[in-house]
C-alpha cells in the first residue's frame, strides 16, 4: 500500500458545557452546550438555524494513543463481545475524530447552542456539516 | 479564543473506483468502489457486514486551500444563493474532511466494496464508523 502524507488540521472552535456526566453517545444524550467558533469563521455559519440537526466532527483530544495490539478490537460498554474499532464509536481509534449529530437550539454570531452532545467540555471542533440522513436516489 | 494545537492524522487507506463521473454527493450516487484499508488495520474491520451502511470520513486531498475571502460563503451547484460553508457540503472548507454514508456490498480481508460513493479515485480514507441515524432517546 502507498505510504500516505500526513493530514494536518487546525480546530475551528471549541465545545463548552457545564455538564459533568457525558453520555457515551449522542443518540442517548440530552446534554446541552455551546459550540464557540473562531470569530474569523462567523460568516461560515450562515444558514444554520434553530431546530436543524447538524453533524459536528471533533477531536478526541483526551484519548490515549491508538495501540494496535490493544485497540484493533474493543468491547463497547453496552456489549459483551470485542468488535473491530471501525464498527464501533470508541474514542480510541487510529485517527481520533469523533462525530455527533446535534440539534441546534440557537445561533448568535459565532456561538451555536446545541442539545444532544457527547463531547466533554473544551473539546476542539474540526468541522460542522449539514445533517443529511437519506438518499435522494438509491 | 484559545489558540489550538494542530491535529495530525495519517490516512488508514484509500478509495479506488473506475468511475469517472462522480456525483457531487453520496445521497444521489450509485457509484461503486473499494475501500482498500492498510493491512495493519484489517482486524479493525470485524463487525462490518454486507448490507450495512457505514460512515466514511475522508480527506478532500484535491481541494484548493481554504481562502476566507472567497470561501466563507459559497453557492452550491444545486442552489442559487451563497450560504455559509458549515451549512453546505463543499469540498473547500477550513479542515478538508469529507463524509459519506455508503452501503457495504462485500468485505474481504482489508477490502470493503461499497456503493453510493462521492469520492474520486485515490481519495485517502481517515476513518470508518457505524451509521447511526436516529436518537434512541430524545
Amino acid at each position: 500500500m502507498t505510504r500516505f502524507d500526513e493530514v494536518k488540521m487546525v480546530p475551528i472552535g471549541i465545545f463548552n458545557t457545564d455538564a459533568v456526566e457525558i453520555p457515551r453517545h449522542w443518540s442517548i444524550s440530552d446534554v446541552e452546550g455551546t459550540l464557540v467558533i473562531d470569530q474569523k469563521y462567523t460568516d461560515g455559519l450562515s444558514g444554520i438555524e434553530p431546530g436543524q440537526k447538524i453533524v459536528v466532527l471533533f477531536h478526541f483530544h483526551k484519548s490515549p494513543a491508538f495501540d494496535p495490539s490493544r485497540h484493533l478490537r474493543q468491547i463497547p460498554p453496552h456489549r459483551d463481545r470485542a468488535t473491530g474499532v471501525f464498527s464501533i464509536c470508541s474514542p480510541v481509534r487510529p485517527n481520533p475524530i469523533g462525530m455527533s449529530v446535534l440539534t441546534v437550539l440557537d445561533v448568535c454570531k459565532n456561538r451555536i447552542t446545541v442539545k444532544g452532545a457527547d463531547m466533554i467540555n473544551d473539546t476542539p471542533i474540526l468541522d460542522i456539516k449539514p445533517h443529511i440522513d437519506r438518499k435522494v436516489k438509491t
